[in-house]
This record gives C-alpha cells, sequence and structure tokens, in this order.
C-alpha cells in the first residue's frame, strides 16, 4: 500500500512545510536512528525513545521482550515521530524565532514480527545499515537472546515528512533594524571512538566505526 | 508539589537507570530544549516535537494558537519526553549494543497559560535562556502576536530520569573475542553562523549567537 493523506497525517500548521512523497520521507528515515513512539495506556499517552530503521515500505522498532511500550504498541495504533535538527532560526522579533528541522511523522497499527529467523534476518539489516558489515564480525545471536528480544513493525502507509530550511522569515518593516538575524546551523557530531577499557590487547576499530555518521 | 514515583513515571526496564532526584531530572531539562509532547486525539496516540524550557518546578512549551496538538493538550493528560543522545555503543555481540543516552519523562495534566503579561514574560524567560540578553535587542512582541501565541505549562510532579553512559557490557565470555568494543560519542554540534542575507549591513552576530550550545 502506498501513503495515503488522511485527517491524521495531513500537515495543518504550515501545510506548505509538508510532504507525503516516499522519496522525502526515505530520506529522512534513513539517516536518523533516532526516534520516539507515541502509545496509548490505560488512556493516557506515553512517548518512549527507541531506535528505527526502515525496510522497504515498513519501519522496524524493536527492544526487550520485557518492555511495556513494545507490549502496548502490539496490535495497536502508534505514532513514530523522527525528527532531525537542523539549526536555530533567529529573527529580528521573537515572534518569528524558529527552527529548522526535517520530521517524519508515521502513524498506524503496529505488527509484532514473530517469525524467529524473520526477526533476526532484520537484526542483521538494522545493525548493518548503522554499521555496514558489522554483522558478520560479532558474536553470532543466540537463540534465547532472539527470544528475550521484541520486534514491532509498521507500515508506512499514513505517513508525513515536515521540513523547514534557510533563513528566517522577518516582518517586512523589520528588515530595516539593526538586529542581528541568520540561522545557527546544527548537526550531529561523531567524535573519534573511546574503545572499551576491557578491548583485547590489539584490536583496532573497524571502518564502520571511524565512518559512522547520524542525521 | 516535589516529584513522586507513581505507576507511569517508575522506570520498570533496567530500572537501575532511573533516577527521580530534582538536580538530575533539571539537568537534562535545561540543557536539551528540543522535546517531544505526547497525547491522545480521538483516541489515538500523537507525538509533536516542541521546545520546552523550565522555570521552577514547570515546564512550558509553546507555539501557534491554530495548533492542534496546544490545543489538544490544554487541560489533558500529556507525556514529554527530552532526550539528548550521548553515543553509540558497540558491544561483541549485536544483543548488547546499546546507546548512551540521557532522558527526561514527564507526565500529568497540561494547564493553558492565560495571562497576555505572564504569557511575554514566560516567552522572554525562554528566549534568553536560550539566547542570553537576545530578548532586549529585539524588536518588541506585538499584542497580535502574544495572542496569536499558545503557551501551555506542565508541573514536575511526576517525572523521572533515564540515564545510560559508559562502556559496553559484554557477555563474560565475550571480552576474549577479537571484537572492536567501545563507544563512538554523540553531541549536538553548533557549526558558525550564517547570516540572514537581508542582514542589515555593519551588523555582526552578538555573544549570545557565537556561544550557543544546545545538549
Amino acid at each position: 500500500m502506498s501513503n495515503t493523506v488522511t485527517e491524521r497525517n495531513r500537515v495543518k500548521r504550515l501545510h506548505e512545510r509538508g510532504h507525503y512523497d516516499e522519496a522525502t520521507i526515505h530520506a529522512i528515515l534513513d539517516v536518523q536512528p533516532f526516534c520516539t513512539v507515541g502509545y496509548v495506556f490505560g488512556g493516557a499517552p506515553y512517548v518512549t525513545p527507541s531506535l528505527q530503521w526502515r525496510e522497504g515500505n515498513h519501519i522496524y522498532w524493536h527492544g526487550s521482550s520485557a518492555s511495556r511500550m513494545l507490549e502496548t504498541c502490539q496490535d495497536a495504533q502508534v505514532c513514530v515521530n523522527v525528527t532531525i535538527y537542523d539549526g536555530m532560526v533567529m529573527a529580528r522579533s521573537a515572534f518569528h524565532h524558529s527552527v529548522n528541522y526535517r520530521s517524519v511523522m508515521a502513524f498506524g497499527r503496529a505488527f509484532k514480527v514473530t517469525d524467529a529467523v524473520e526477526k533476526v534476518a532484520k537484526l542483521k539489516t538494522f545493525v548493518d545499515k548503522l554499521y555496514p558489515g558489522r554483522w558478520d564480525i560479532l558474536r553470532p545471536v543466540m537463540a534465547k537472546e532472539a527470544k528475550a528480544t521484541m520486534m514491532l513493525g509498521l507500515e508506512l502507509s499514513e505517513v508525513s515528512a515536515k521540513i523547514r530550511s534557510g533563513p528566517p522569515k522577518d516582518d517586512d518593516e523589520d528588515y530595516a533594524l539593526p538586529i542581528w538575524a541568520g540561522v545557527i546551523p546544527l548537526r550531529m557530531q561523531t567524535l573519534p571512538a573511546i574503545d572499551d577499557p576491557k578491548l583485547m590487547a590489539g584490536v583496532v576499530a573497524p571502518e564502520h566505526v571511524r565512518t559512522f555518521k547520524v542525521g
């Protein structure tokens, strides 16, 4: 199923910032693993940070089989938000201050990935998307670990992206004011990796550690 | 009211990572303005990114008076999540891969800041927390702007922090494997500010632009 615009995912405020095409949505999901998952438990809202990855027209996230978030989301309506913060937008009036961002909201019913083989295959995809080639150098997954891992998926069928970029937009008359305005760009920076203090002597960080990027 | 541990904010999974003291919670809220707000609309969950700031024992967020998020959250149960991502934790097995983070979850009923004078005073606090001294150099807020701005608050009375830090924790026998393990530190980086193309000639960025930091 392809993406559909509904009352739920239609961008209402500043609708000119809304996008519904696959290319725009996938480009955000594919560079930002960090997400928040919204769900309802006992009638009240909960938001839990997690990591997502995309395979085709679905996103997935996982965690402990003992996680209340995962347990509650299974077969329930969820809202997954992925946001990349690109900059602080500073205008000549407080009112027009803003943020540059790329954001995706995905709505729908989450489903559980039940098949153990499929679950492990999807974990491999996740690990190798973050760290290309890492899966094959790791100690293999044990059956009890696969069992202790719960994985949920969500079809990308009711999704929107919302993007702001560029300089501030001030009121026409304010451009004549001698007030600094502009953008402070933001990005997630990766610093040089820190070896585990218990690292076996002589083991060096592979390329996927040195080239890791996010956002 | 001080913070209370309830069924809602008690850290269940990996409870040793949970903190409920003011100092730990405030330290996270005060360095990370970016947040996500969870709410329920028509029985379904929604998660909207926003910016929060703290004043004493409350956090606040704001936006357009036409925002459905703000309208729906008013006098309703919300969950506000604030997360700082500190690093990618890479273990010798896929299972023990993790993320270093500092996160706060705040639960409760959001209230609207209705008094116009109070609202503008709180906007000043917000702007000056992000950019010390900026408020007084801006074009003053107009009455119609204050009216077009909706502001919500939440008492910090049902809150938890959850923190992971340090190296990976592998299974004892895996430390003998020649697999690189460690942490890739992450931080939000601010790049040099970009002047608005329409900036008045001769206006230079003030100190609060050059020293801006987040996370």
